[in-house]
């Protein structure tokens, strides 16, 4: 199997050797690196970020057991947080939905042309309307209605369907608030599209306030939710050029085509283990 | 004299009908349109914009009765602020700048390879170190001293350099604050270059703050300056990838490339009477 | 009716008052104009080209009548080639396709979500694949099997249908040949997307080209399709930045992304008869 | 010393152990690896590429001996073509320009600020005009006259003023024809800005060439030169959208400015040494 492929992802305190100590244990066990990537913050007592993506076939361990030597020859010296996972079987991806389609529709069509290294295996909606679309695609369908009144019963039906069951949960323009237990429950697999260049015009409506400040370009932003309205890493941002003609619905439309664009690509960087998190900061390899 | 032009600029109520008057009074005078932009807000009670550009080599009558003509016949009846302006002389441009010269020196090149269609006629700074610099181009250069507590003296001192001397104020980069007043006695006609996209990042320091947020896209702002600090109306913005690689000192770097551009842009639409206000927004007829 | 619209093309041979003559025929009308471009060509004998959005609610003639009256007082002594037209009914839209779906299916969406002012009419295709997806749309799909021995046959079918069906076509990455008859038949409303950033990589195979040649930037052309292959009046183009890391099937999938934006726009821009064509090059009022 | 670097760019017959072996000899040496770069191509008997950036403060050879010593233990080996290089002293930049002076000034400004790793040393131009200009930067400016007749005596006088006293040398504008034999003495080394979006409008006059065509999008090429004209291996490529309003001059007005941008890029990261190349093509650690 000599195309089985293996993702190692680490963060560690910089210091010299980690390189010769990873790549060392690597090829010793066989592993062929054929991806490789690394960045350091540049502060005294910098941080360490890597992401080597290596062939299988010939490692002369399974990959449990690959691990429990890792961690004894490279992490724990390195005082490595480490992760190695293998891309098969892909992420399951569950989408938040309320009643614009276009980011869902998307990230439906992406993975059902074999671009989206990922498995779509659930949609929730607080609207019944796209139920018919998405079951066309072979994708079960939840519609958990949700509101000011109902937001702990639908949370808790909601948590219900995805535990176990989605290793990423993507917002594609799910316009309910979700509350703080909620969104650190999915704490660092939780993306969301924002339709606008974070930080400018955080909170609602941003298109309304884009044209009301007078920008000649807009945005999308694709990231990590946390606590904190739309202030959570950034993983992927776009923008468009716009002039004075366009009114709040051209740049509507024009956002839908960036919103579309910015989501997809998070969470294809996202489902390829090329996104860590540091801080309120992401590290991309792409 | 074909080949001499005048730019006529309307901003009036819409209405049916002004097209018509408009290029009617021009054509009975002989004047020969070459290029005609409009706009109009989309509100009830909506706002019309116009930039006319003719040939004046035919024309019947010498400008100021044209002007005349023009006010008595189309411009009362149709409620107009209107303008009519000849590119020669070339509006007089002089520059306030600091110590960082990158966007001062792309509007002097600019200028000399005779790509602006403007005369650069001062330049004032608060350091007198780039006085060779200027005075290689064949440009005056004035040291005036400014600072939180000479800023009245150094205002009117500029104040007596400007009065009569310049049709634009363009900060390249000027560093010290300048009051209410002496912005507003360059309404309309002072522009500033905001090292950032804004309204993301305003005030100080804008590229530590958008290294600090993790933004994947940077950007800089050309805006006329009103009393609200980097919040008068936008003429022109420009963006520029980066990457968790690219520390503060990278994204200055990368930044001074968009500001020189969007800058030098920004100067040569109000040059060319491309750039209409409204409200707190620009109608820019590129 | 205040609220319906006419639009006005104009191609005829530049000269003074042409502005005048159409903005005074259509005041004295009823007509209110709300959208007006103009270019001219600079040459000694330059064309000048226009196009009028006007509101139709007050005119005080029947559409033909106005057509007539036009003729009569405006075209015909200024020798023009223009044409008047409504946007309602919508402009019929019939896609050519293969195998490949990604353009057909964004033309597809992009007129459900009623961002194409267009009425998409029929899909043929030379393979069978698709046709499930096109009717989920609610649209009709025809299998024409075409090839190089049933070329004559293939297009006297395809006439059959599109005769009276279609004022626009779009090949939507179809990748047979068509005869010199047939494109001539459809002149000025048949729409290719060529998957480069044309005239670079014209031809078969353009992505394999560009990964070969080791272009930093790929792209892709709309254009009017006409005798010469990939030689029509390009409508529209956009890139992407693309690396050494990027192999022919990154390519393609990055370039099904610009196909799609591409052709999308350049239809829009086509419906909304925003398009003149001059010689192998258009004048696009976006 | 904690601070000293050196590059090390390795091409090789890719293998498994070549990260651990390279990274291993570092490490044993008290090499500090601050960037890692890599890249394989993906056919059978594929080629590795990588850049490795360290600090050589603590390493425990002199720089000559490490270089036998990886010579031995690891070039051998593996079969590596590869080449140890110190930023300092800076690569020396010679300059070859006619009478465009826009891609030289930049060269020159970004140089003076610093931006720049490199010593612009020499500026040689077939015409008399840029002395002064290029003189008033503290750079050595000769005037060695070239055409048709007097090509062999130009470059004799040229190889010359370039032997031994330039790493690298940049056709900013040269408009003369360079023999084969010269551009070979410069093979690997000799940077030429092409003002067009290569392979589109190679040869003359290319943005006469882009107006003709109709182009929507024009761009400017940094390659390095070869025996064929224009079809050199490309470094860095950068476009800029226009439309039917752009003249011909107005197309060379935008592309002196992407001519500006993408030479300095090409220039640096060639002074960077970030750029490997492989048959017609580059390999870009950027």
């Amino acid at each position: 199997m000599p195309d089985h492929r293996a993702i190692l992802l680490i963060r560690c305190p910089d210091r010299p050797g980690i390189i010769a100590a990873v790549s060392g244990f690597l090829f010793r066990h066989g592993a062929n690196i054929i991806d490789f990537d690394q960045h350091s913050t540049d502060d005294e007592g910098g941080v360490y970020f890597t992401r080597l993506e290596f062939q299988t076939g010939r490692v002369d361990l399974p990959l449990d057991e690959l691990r429990r030597a890792f961690e004894a020859e490279v992490a724990l010296p390195y005082s490595m947080d480490w992760r190695l996972s293998a891309p098969t079987p892909p992420k399951r991806v569950a989408v938040l939905v309320s009643r614009h389609d276009h980011a869902l529709l998307e990230l439906l069509w992406t993975w059902q042309r074999g671009e989206l290294p990922a498995q779509v295996s659930l949609v929730i909606s607080n609207h019944p309307d796209l139920r018919s679309a998405v079951e066309g695609f072979g994708v079960r369908f939840e519609h958990v209605p949700n509101g000011r009144d109902q937001r702990e019963a639908a949370e808790a039906r909601m948590v219900e369907l995805l535990d176990g069951a989605a290793d990423l949960l993507v917002l594609a323009r799910y316009m309910q608030i979700l509350s703080g237990g909620f969104v650190s429950r999915y704490a660092g697999r939780l993306i969301n599209i924002h339709h606008s260049f974070l930080p400018a015009f955080a909170g609602a409506d941003p298109y309304r306030q884009a044209h009301e400040r007078g920008v000649k370009i807009v945005g999308a932003t694709a990231h990590y939710v946390t606590a904190e309205l739309d202030a959570g890493p950034i993983i992927e941002q776009d923008v468009a050029r716009v002039s004075h003609r366009d009114e709040v619905e051209d740049l509507k439309r024009l956002g839908r085509d960036l919103e579309r664009r910015v989501l997809v690509r998070a969470v294809r960087l996202h489902c390829e283990d090329r996104v860590l998190v540091h801080g309120n900061k992401t590290v991309v390899f792409a």
